[in-house]
């Protein structure tokens, strides 16, 4: 049983030596160039992870590992197109870089080179392996419309968003995992399990984001806290304060989200510890936490080959002791 | 055996059918738009022609066909968004009426919903045909690549533009046709000559396209004359011309070129004349149909079970008696 930094590493190394045909230049050295900005590539070794709890890791499981992180990666250029945003890990992004009539084209073929390496695999579990990872894709692409749907909508609910965030960013951290299952035929039920326990990692782990923007220390979190909050981006903070406060405070927080004053971010935070929505949402990551691990502990093999999975989920969710 | 009107009308009724999920609507209506706005669905008929060369037309093969259908209609959506087109068969294209955005992402997952069909189909060949999708798909975006490449460019040289057109609309003829005859078992040999048919009479379709849009009869050709030339379009004729005229020819298309003058059109179809690009370029196509009807003959079954594809072929190449 490989532990999660040699799963990293393994998949990182392999990684590092994709690359796309030479030509047309223009269209492949955009992707070239976006996958050399790195990542941490945890949904390709969720399927990895997925695929050892069943049996040795196989190459098509690392053909799917890579298909996957192909996938990630083309939907975040097409998005960063959609949301306008210059950089990525620091880097400019694609179509700040090299315009967005490339950044379009250059996603696409991000998107069916993924095809192409699951066209590999084995034809006995191909068509399961497809059909999640179609399915899956098509939910990222209806988490990211729903995204902006509720950008230009004044009052979003907490279950809209909570499907949401599910759309975007879980269903692919759970898919992986069954993917991996999926190739080592594991049994319908573990594999249902370890989807749960994908989807609920990968929202509590989204709610810890929204929390740690408004409440994170500085230095842990790596960026200046309270960017959500000079963006009006909707966060499980807003939505729930603006769903808990009433009167004076409920008043004062609209008022807020129509300044940009310099004190915006300290007066905004103020009202959602008012409103204890700062304890709400350390109560909704672990609730999510809790259903995860629930979960992983039905899936029925030995605990102790679980162990990177336990790794995994406390890597994603940092608990304060 | 079906004729290729049935085939038509077949194919035709059942894709009127089809649609996209209903939520979120800003995501698939669009699509649906897209879809309404018709079009001859030449490529997916191709994919059944191939098919009952080799025996009866299966479900799977109408799965193909509409998976190869919604894969053309992507690419047009994108190529839209990045050509800046307005129009599409006379309406509003997608980037127009939802701007875009929308059009990327409905883009997006209109080529996501064709890999869902194929997803469905035997296991026994999704494995060549999805490899086969997949690498024609991607010498398409290749194609369109090339064909934004060559705007920038001043002088492309006839090969550089017979690959480019070949990449950006034969490749996906080609493979409808032999997506076709892989789903009823065809011999490898017989798929090869079943693709060199279609791609040779794609290109010769596509220099068709360029020629008719000079010298075609507007009331046949269905659109008005000249358009390519006034928009300096390469096209076969005039990259021809630019290699084939000398001296004082060579100077007034160039100058022509860089002009907007309303005799522009009779101009500039004057030196295609003088030089003789109309005759080239019709022995060209000539050239191209019979090499696909060369190949065409060489597929292993009945003279008479082609019929239908002889009838495509002139239904695509109009010869004037």
């Amino acid at each position: 049983m490989n532990s999660l930094p040699e799963l990293m590493k393994s998949f990182g190394d392999r990684f590092k030596t994709f690359r796309f045909p030479e030509s047309p230049a223009n269209l492949y050295q955009p992707n070239d160039y976006f996958l050399s900005l790195g990542g941490k590539r945890v949904r390709p070794v969720l399927c990895l992870l997925g695929n050892q709890l069943f049996g040795t890791i196989s190459e098509d499981a690392y053909q799917t590992a890579a298909a996957i992180e192909l996938f990630h990666n083309f939907s975040l250029i097409h998005d960063d197109i959609m949301d306008k945003a210059d950089l990525r890990r620091g880097k400019e992004t694609v179509h700040k870089k090299f315009g967005s009539n490339t950044a379009i084209l250059s996603g696409d073929v991000m998107l069916i080179r993924a095809y192409e390496l699951l066209a590999t695999i084995n034809p006995a579990y191909l068509p399961a392996v497809l059909t999640l990872f179609n399915t899956t894709a098509r939910e990222v692409c209806e988490g990211q419309q729903l995204d902006m749907d509720f950008e230009s909508i004044e009052t979003v609910a907490m279950e809209e968003y909570l499907h949401m965030i599910g759309l975007k960013t879980s269903v692919l951290i759970a898919a992986s995992l069954e993917m991996g299952a999926i190739i080592n035929n594991a049994p319908a039920v573990d594999r249902q399990h370890l989807y749960n326990f994908g989807l609920n990692i990968g929202i509590a782990f989204q709610i810890q984001d929204d929390y740690l923007d408004a409440f994170g220390d500085p230095e842990k979190f790596g960026k200046t806290v309270g960017g959500d909050i000079k963006q009006n981006k909707k966060t499980f903070l807003l939505i729930y304060s603006l769903e808990h406060t009433e009167g004076n405070y409920k008043e004062r927080l609209n008022k807020l989200l129509q300044t940009d004053n310099d004190d915006k971010v300290t007066q905004v935070l103020s009202i959602y510890k008012s409103c204890k929505a700062d304890l709400w949402t350390k109560e909704l990551i672990e609730k999510y936490r809790s259903s995860a691990l629930e979960s992983l502990s039905m899936v029925n093999v030995k605990e102790e080959d679980k162990k990177p999975l336990y790794e995994l989920a406390e890597y994603l969710i940092q608990r304060e002791s």
